[in-house]
């Protein structure tokens, strides 16, 4: 069934892996897939003008329900216009579900088969989040992708607890169609959960694939489960999803974990880590992350990486940038933040290049990026300031 | 005698006031007078790209000696290109001397004839700032327009204190002469001292017009001495520096106090203001200062300021932005920095129309922005959040 408010095109899939290249259409524009988008978390992406953003390449951004229904509140952000006015951005925007920060950030309370209460980061308040209570903030925060509550259980539970979460995230993604009151504004994905089980996430997307959504997220990854078993649940997943729909893989994560997952048909990434290291003076190279107040860029006069295009690399040196970390300025992590954003527009372009042109193989292969994990970041650490 | 560094050309006088259109022409482009100097303390404009700062039409920026001597270190920017390269600030860039901010901010051992020894703020290491020191770092930074190394005392001290001040002054101005490496580059203004006693303005004034400085400033006010002090001093200060030099009034002030030292011939200024009080949330407008964190703005959908055309005004809501500070999102201080440089900028635009157009006794009588002194904060701060 056709979606009134999100239309997925897939222009072609790789010869040799699953990779695909295509586009989502939504209300408030177009993004070309697989596309990475930036995390606003509270409305905005951290130090970053929409502007500078959408000049990195970036078409959709995300925002987080959690964070933005206990302050200023989806009615505020609803009367001040919608996300995309309170955003000031006009294109594509995904909210998700508040169900991983309530259970990776809140105090939770009580999870009961009717939701989840916890306790307010931000006053202490006791909140109820329940399937149609997402749905409602979502309506009213009005993103065009909105995500459906799920529970995302700690990987370590034992199987009857993960079976336990994975029908009560079925149950509720039932309730989340039935509760979602702006179908024809809003597109609203399914979340296969299930953990590193693999008999399990068949359920869980089988199940979800009967309730016909019009596109499919695979959650409860990137959560301390290791690169390898990513690389199982995700060879495993995302084949069951159809074709016809796009993917998202949900809170990921380095460009090596990018590239792998696109090799398996992933069409959608969102992760923190660009504007997070980069406020911490972690900026991505092709060759590796570098530590931005190292003491051997006191008087680089290079940018942050040779041939990068973005405004921080065409304006300031190392140098120069250095310097704002250690006098405190914001233009330091405000300059690798963007630096950071453009770094990942340019791998997912880069990566659509190499699908369009019949190279993603290679590139997966080949391409320095393609190895940057956890691992580059250690390097670094142990230079000395 | 003609500077090679430095051209000042004076278009107009005003009929009724003092007040002056011109234009200063150094090798790193033009800046119109009266002029309003974005302050870039630490090699940066607090949380502003480059880019933005010159949309809000500021024309000539200024870096503290003080702070970019103590970290990265004068011969750190040099290595990095000079201080142009540095804050990737193409254009006009004054440098202070450090005397101001040793006075203000340093924990200071011995203020002696040769110079100043001082604590600093950033390793605690003793620091000693003489005249050609201070000429010195000067050079090494490279910008534009640099400043002789001046006493600038406590006001309230007694009249032998403030004379002894002057006469250090006026030896150091000699020797900053001499010490200066690059006149082919930077131009070397004179600074007038003497406090609130205007028979030691004369005498500073008169003494450093025999030394046939390019440029002059006055220092020295703006330092606790009150609007009437201040107006006092200058009404009698500024009559006496030659006509065909630029009339630099150093760290104001208000647009009140802009608007007045305009009327007595003043060309140029400087402050923190736009930014500081942007950090915290006060937003200039035409009507007042107002406090963006106050509650009435919550579920405002209008500007910061209506009717202004600077990219936080054309971008994002009252509502928005307060919600930015409350969540203590970067974007808040950004925005709001940016509207009150714009402001400024403005407020400098319509100053020079004004002259231009023989309007500007009226101007200074009739526009609400005259009045902005600090009472305007004192008003909203007794509002709740």
């Amino acid at each position: 069934m056709s979606d009134p408010a999100l239309t997925y095109e897939l222009f072609k899939t790789d010869a040799i892996t699953h990779a695909r290249l295509g586009r989502v259409t939504t209300r408030h524009g177009v993004f070309d897939t697989p596309a990475f988008m930036p995390v606003g978390t509270q409305g905005t992406i951290k130090g970053q003008l929409p502007s500078l953003i959408a000049e990195t390449g970036a078409q959709c951004i995300l925002a987080n329900t959690y964070h933005l229904m206990l302050r200023p509140g989806e009615k505020v952000v609803a009367e001040l216009g919608d996300l995309h006015r309170f955003m000031a951005w006009p294109g594509p925007i995904l909210t998700d579900s508040g169900g991983f920060q309530v259970f990776s950030l809140g105090d939770i309370n009580k999870i009961s088969d009717d939701g989840v209460t916890f306790k307010s980061h931000v006053d202490g308040a006791m909140v109820h989040l329940t399937p149609a209570r997402s749905m409602q903030v979502q309506n009213d925060l009005g993103a065009d992708i909105i995500m459906a509550f799920d529970e995302c259980p700690d990987p370590t539970k034992p199987r009857e607890y993960q079976l336990q979460a994975v029908d009560r995230t079925l149950r509720w993604a039932e309730l989340c169609i039935e509760s979602h009151a702006r179908k024809r504004d809003q597109t609203l994905f399914g979340i296969v959960q299930g953990g590193v089980d693999l008999e399990l996430r068949s359920h869980c997307a089988m199940r979800l694939i009967e309730l016909d959504f019009p596109g499919y997220a695979v959650g409860g990854l990137a959560v301390g489960e290791g690169f390898d078993a990513m690389k199982t649940v995700l060879a495993h997943t995302t084949p069951l999803l159809p074709k016809d729909k796009p993917r998202y893989l949900m809170g990921v994560g380095f460009p090596r974990d990018i590239v792998e997952a696109v090799s398996h048909g992933i069409d959608m990434f969102d992760c923190v880590m660009p504007t997070r290291n980069g406020r911490n003076a972690y900026a991505f190279t092709r060759d590796g992350a570098i530590r931005i107040r190292n003491a051997r860029f006191t008087r680089d006069t290079g940018p942050i990486e040779e041939d990068c295009d973005c405004y921080a690399c065409r304006t300031f040196t190392r140098g120069a940038i250095r310097h704002y970390f250690f006098a405190g300025e914001m233009l330091g992590p405000v300059l690798v933040s963007l630096h950071n954003t453009r770094f990942y527009q340019r791998l997912m372009a880069d990566i659509r290049t190499a699908i369009a042109g019949g190279t993603f193989d290679e590139f997966r292969r080949n391409d320095l990026r393609a190895r940057l994990g956890p691992a580059v970041h250690a390097k670094d650490e142990t230079d000395r300031d």
